[in-house]
């Protein structure tokens, strides 16, 4: 691939970042939204939650998530530049992710993000995320997570 | 914020890692001391441990922990700026803490850290430190760390 | 010691975190073999694992994982340049890793890597490694591992 310039690299690894920051705030999802570009695709298909087409089905779920749990923990890490076409740029990363819910359910996965980002006016957005697992998944995360 | 030079945005998280080689060392508290100022403050009591005042609070809890464990664990990741008026610069980062004392007692935190830090003569060092729980705490923090 | 230039940084970075994709791919070894020089040592004995002698060693022991393992999962954080002598550059970091193998047993290791790297023609490839055990191993580690 043509090499992603560093001062992307950066920016994609703040953006993802910025994502778990967002995502274990728990109390406001509208930062979280902000990471993402209005016609964003989350496929969270392969670990068993819903794929997503554009940012009000990815707000209908975070805002399910922020309802539901009382702690989050998303651990990123092992960044690496998959693709960069002189505008879009793709990155993943591994991520440990530990949430503990209302009812007092506990789930931890490990996982591979891969976000494919574009820069707008203001910041670089997301507008395609995947998670893949990496070790089996948890129970718990159907029973927290899933259409209940 | 102003945004943090990214000369200074390493020395913080080189700073950040140093601080877990040095808690993981568990032999010579020294080069952990030294990554503080004399008049620096750590504030564990979110997490249910002491807040220190001054370099020697700081010595006296660490001579504590490093003669009571045989193992530690500190991962540290997500790290991201969050203040910087020129002079004086604040990270915060995740971390796994895991540990094992000598009575054979194991403890594992998911955890916040936030240092904020000044340039002395020699190096970055953190004159402000704190500690917010992410997880549930487990109950083996106390009694490995606690006043007993 | 000599300050390690932040490109040579960079690059030992990434090929710490090359090896933990190409370890976790669990299906061709051929991505993970191209990381090391071939006379590349690889000691795993201070984890119970053996100590390799040159790329036909490292290989097979690979072999014998890559056949074992259903999942790999190894994130890595802590970077930290540990010498540089304006060839050769040895950097350490800590990684949590897991497993899972056929048979269904699992595996998790806190542990800190040292890569000692040198530039050839085409990429920055290991030419000595060495894992420490941070925590206490499980005993599944030689179960899924060892010489069985």
């Amino acid at each position: 691939m043509t090499r992603m310039p560093q001062q992307v690299r950066e920016a994609l690894q703040d953006l993802m970042t910025d994502y778990c920051y967002a995502v274990d705030g728990l109390k406001d999802v509208e930062p979280l939204l902000d990471l993402f570009t209005d016609d964003a695709v989350a496929d969270l298909s392969a670990i068993g939650l819903p794929l997503m087409d554009g940012k009000k089905a990815i707000r209908a779920f975070f805002d399910g998530v922020f309802a539901d749990m009382t702690h989050h923990f998303h651990m990123i890490s092992n960044f690496r530049p998959q693709s960069w076409d002189g505008e879009a740029g793709a990155m993943t990363a591994y991520v440990i992710g530990m949430g503990r819910a209302k009812d007092g359910n506990t789930v931890t996965v490990q996982v591979h993000y891969r976000m494919e980002c574009v820069q707008q006016a203001d910041r670089w957005r997301c507008r395609h995320y995947t998670i893949t697992p990496m070790m089996p998944m948890p129970g718990s995360l159907e029973e927290i997570h899933g259409n209940h």
